[in-house]
């Protein structure tokens, strides 16, 4: 059975030892399921309330946390609890499962095809003509990908994968289950038999090092692309529409919406289940929290919160509306009383 | 042409015929669709006033709502309507379909996979390496079973499922098409590169008796496992993030999403499109209304509703501001005018 | 390389040039990636302020905006932007992906299956036993139509959809990748051993030229149908619950939620992530906005915003709740300022 010293992982995240520099562990857990033979972390201030409850035989906990710790266990002081408790995840994490390099045999690759070396193709999935696959990229079973799409080097492309026609994927992908690349944007316009379809004549790109979530779709754009810069992370059951361009370094959390044409730019954070409006722009660094409907604008830097999304701080200002009103009820009614005294 | 009487229906649901005992139909139908040979129902006072419009032969009504009914007509009065048109349904309901067990030619399953007795596996599925399938499972046409996975008995895996490496399904599951099992959970840490992926090196458990609707994704965990206990029944559209933990017979309905480490009790109803915090704890019984934002812990029986989440009292009394204000401001132009009254 | 005038431009969109009626390009692209070879537009006057920044050569542009355009440029008026745009993005457009008649070697079609003339059918995709499928109809790779399920002519399935046994789609519907036609309505009723099933005997109708997008979910009936009618046009990840309704013409935007027997009139407006409850009935040309939560039927041609959903009106008035409460605090201390000065 595999084991560490509170030691040896404080070597690894260089950081120091509170208690038995000694003791071994020998797996990691929640802090409440954790036992005597397992390791945990606080990585938040909040949590300290359920150590006295933990049996966990060493914790990693944040070295601004060190003076609000009681002293008769084994603790790990870390700079960045999450990326420390990561490493120990790692060393007892059980193999990763790899494919190694090889086309299935039931998979179906057309003729046209170019795939680089060390490519894997699945069972049963299905590379249509002239798609190109860069070098060490697996595509998982029963995946299609469509005519004329290009894939970077060293993507993980998982089952049950669709990348329609002419898409671009960049190198080092990861998509998840699920994922939809390239089903047509949602565009008509009312003519003299109904609805009409905009036909969606553009393309998907993807940059590199971007990460897809579960069942996540994104739609290919009217004309030109819909565009994801590198680097951009996004969660599962996410919905980017046509011509949307996301911005290197922006993370888009799970069941959030950007309707189409958005512009978002670096470093954005849209929390789950919110929404952005069409047609706008949010500009770099913007934080949108969850379920949020942002409906403007929003210039770099700033905070939206609500539907229709406004500043944290007229939020809360809405959100205290029925205290505040208590309040000046209250007085009022003291007002009136004085009225009604003076009236005498 | 298979036929019932309201006398038979009565019968087979434990309740009482007005009306017409004799009187016999041949198939089922809503209220306003249903034809003179057809049997509908009244789950709701609040259907009642569409019942002089309603064609319907025989009427199934909550024994509560007698009194309200207008007598020239044959009802069948019952304890539980849902139920007893339940059966109703069944009784005229097409031959389910089903699949004698075997494994079709087309399908891909590994020398290494142990798959047990009596068990179906569809066109074109792929079982990787040492998976293991209970007695009498059923994998749909085109399913991804991953290395390792392991699933019980007598369960129902639709086609296009997906279910990735290691994760594990109880007996008796139906999972509908599209639902994703054991993507990644969504974890990164800034890092001198950018965005660093946290390993998701965890597994998803799913305990007996489990139903999970079309398109809904569980994702695995960072380490450990994302539980969801048994008799859970998850809707279409839902999203369980990692490490979440779903306790036994709770329902999440359509499109509602539960973030990270989040801890759900027992017999906890999430209404449709709402959402709950990453790391927050919703105790047993506790009912969130569809589009809230729980952003904090709940406890046990307690209702939340709106964004963020509040008890039903407060989400009333701040529904009711504008009403309350207009009310105020009137008092208030009042008062101004007794003052100057008095200033005169 | 193909080119178009302005003048070509003018006559194709019925609409008339301001500049230079000769001046070719050779592409369209949005306005500020636009360069001097490329056709761009301006659909709405919240653009016009791009238009200095734009390098277009060419700008199609409604003509009710044509006061507001500075004069040193090339321009198509026309009365509708965005139908003329589509023509010029059409002539720009590349070969459509299209698929000749034919079964995939790989393709597992059922012999009791019927395959009208002229249908593809993808690379593994899987036509179970009495599936029938209409002229001209193509199938996309992996794609499960289940048994007795009947399909039009002229339809586009995408890659990895799943149709379940017995529903129906009718003439030239497009269903992008990941649709799930037909799984289970959510329905549970409290029994002995804890929540029992409610069979889900229908099916779900489609019927013509209805369009759904990717990852999209249709339940099928609890007994009935649930029915899409004819022009229905569904964006992507929305669900429709089982025996919900939806009239003709009637748009869902991405991400909304239809709960179970629910009733949408013909030409309703379902915007983004918006949610509709059970049971309630949406008029004729009703439009709901964004993210809202509608609780309560609608009249025809109501407009409704908000959770709970209410008209524009009440909305707004809630809106401004803080202003006016800021107002009347300010008018409060004044008065409260008279009556000290009374009292005295």
């Amino acid at each position: 059975m595999k084991q560490i010293t509170a030691g040896q992982i404080a070597e690894a995240v260089n950081g120091n030892v509170i208690g038995n520099t000694d003791l071994a562990i020998s797996g990691v857990a929640s802090l409440m399921e954790a036992t005597e033979n397992q390791a945990s972390f606080v990585g938040n201030k909040r949590y300290l309330s359920q150590l006295p409850d933990s049996k966990a035989g060493i914790i990693l906990v944040d070295k601004k946390l060190k003076k609000q710790l009681d002293t008769n266990r084994t603790y790990v002081l870390c700079d960045n609890v999450d990326y420390g408790f990561s490493k120990v995840i790692a060393f007892f994490a059980p193999e990763p499962v790899t494919y190694a390099p090889g086309i299935h045999p039931s998979a179906i690759v057309a003729e046209s095809a170019k795939l680089a070396e060390g490519v894997y193709i699945g069972a049963n999935a299905v590379i249509d003509e002239n798609a190109e696959i860069g070098s060490g990229t697996a595509i998982g079973a029963g995946t299609f990908i469509g005519q004329e799409v290009i894939i970077g080097a060293q993507c993980q492309i998982s089952p049950n994968v669709t990348i329609m026609h002419r898409c671009k994927v960049g190198h080092k992908a990861i998509l998840h289950p699920g994922v939809v690349i390239g089903g047509d944007g949602f565009g008509f316009v009312p003519g003299p038999q109904g609805l009409a379809k905009v036909p969606q004549t553009g393309i998907v790109q993807i940059d590199d090092d971007v990460e897809i979530g579960a069942n996540t779709t994104i739609d290919r754009a009217r004309f030109g692309r819909t565009w994801i810069k590198s680097n951009v992370k996004i969660d599962n059951q996410v919905m980017v529409a046509h011509n949307v361009e996301v911005g290197e370094s922006t993370i888009l959390i799970g069941q959030s919406g950007i309707a189409g044409s958005a512009k978002l730019g670096r470093g954005v954070i849209i929390a789950a289940q919110a929404g952005i409006n069409g047609h706008i722009t949010i500009g770099d660094g913007v934080q949108v929290a969850g379920t949020s409907g942002v409906v403007k604008s929003l210039p770099a830097g700033s905070i939206a919160v609500g539907t229709p999304a406004e500043g944290q701080r007229e939020f809360m200002n809405r959100r205290s509306m029925p205290k505040k009103f208590d309040r000046l009820s209250k007085k009022f009614i003291a007002l009136k009383a004085e009225v009604e005294e003076l009236k005498k």
